[in-house]
């Protein structure tokens, strides 16, 4: 494949911010599926651009997206609270964010915008079952990387994208009854949903610069490439 | 692929009981691993069979065990209680009955006997966890369809065979206590686990023929596929 290091850039508005997304394409003639890959905490950096690459090896065009908005990339680990709180307290104003980008990917050479579908990391994995959980019809399947799992307050219409949660079972992130509810709430809202536990695997396990095992968060190499692998097989039925 | 409908017949000795196993070979030179595949409740049927057959199409020798012995087959779902209670109460019993097809697939041609994995149905995922358990070495992988999941009494040791759980999540069989009590119990072993959830799935999800959703036990064709290419991806690391 030759596929270049930077994505090719697509702006796109989530009411008046700019969010500087940045979109990676198979080679070939299309129409490719789209991923929308939704960045952790931090933002849009070389660690999604790397999955995004990644997926094109598997024909989907991987769209990096901006929740933030101007590219915004945090550094500073002690500002996560502070960073995610907002769109703790407001799901509605994040789910703008997130479905932004949806009418966006129309914008992307070669997309079958009929095969949406999305994937995100820990903040982003909450995003991606967002999506699933209120971003109408046009999402096809979701995936969440030891995303959190809280529902959100936007109410309880069915779900119609296949979910998918790949876990880590020692995420101080993810207690049990987290996962508990969360599988009630997926239940309850008709979603065709799995989740995959994984043992010994603490939070971020997906996250190479993720070292900070007190906190509960690491990087684990056989979990990162387990949900790869379990991510791929999802999509391959569902998109 | 040409195999025949019917396996090689392979009579193995747990003790003094014959036990009337089956393989199912793929073509070409091998050597092939080998997966021991445990039957549900009922005993070694076409079942069995037609799951070893498959394995054979991703380059396995399926080796269906016959842990009742003699071929027993059962046929009245009523008596499904009063054929698990001897094992269920003599979890050592039932490991003699394991392990002695470890040393029977010495005996197939083209075996790898260093890659020896299991795979198991409802009681068979019990005895195929069992195997990863206490049934030593040469157990390199084991992985579980709707198994039950309670502990043996048979010591703590370190499980070193990667663990594989498929269950549903609605299966009565096994509730959320049994999934979290068999987690604690893999990670204070050591064990390298996976427990798969699936969503609005029951008990058997694997059988064609289960169909006693008042018992809580149905056949669901997507968790059957989907599990059985996650076993394929864990045989593939794993074997």
């Amino acid at each position: 494949m030759n596929v270049s290091k930077q994505g090719t850039p697509l702006k796109y508005y989530a009411g008046e911010l700019q969010c500087c997304g940045e979109y990676f394409s198979p080679e070939g003639a299309g129409p490719f599926p789209v991923v929308l890959v939704v960045h952790a905490w931090d933002g849009l950096g070389d660690e999604v651009r790397s999955k995004c690459r990644r997926l094109t090896e598997d024909g989907y065009i991987g769209f990096a997206l901006d929740v933030h908005g101007d590219g915004t990339f945090h550094t500073d680990f002690e500002s996560v609270q502070e960073v995610l709180q907002p769109y703790m307290q407001d799901r509605a104003m994040l789910l703008t964010r997130l479905t932004a980008a949806i009418d966006a990917a129309a914008n992307i050479p070669r997309a079958d915008t009929a095969r949406i579908g999305t994937m995100g990391y820990c903040f982003g994995g909450m995003c991606a079952l967002d999506l699933a959980r209120s971003g109408g019809p046009a999402i096809k399947a979701a995936a969440s990387f030891h995303g959190l799992l809280a529902a959100n307050d936007l109410g309880d219409s069915t779900i119609t994208a296949p979910v998918l949660v790949l876990n880590g079972a020692d995420d101080p992130m993810v207690p049990l009854e987290a996962i508990d509810a969360f599988q009630q709430e997926m239940s309850a809202r008709g979603a065709d949903w799995q989740l995959v536990n994984y043992g010994h695997t603490l939070h971020g396990f997906t996250r190479k610069v993720a070292n900070n095992p007190e906190r509960g968060i690491l990087y684990n190499e056989k979990a990162d490439q387990r949900s790869w692998r379990a991510m791929l097989d999802f999509f391959a039925e569902a998109l």
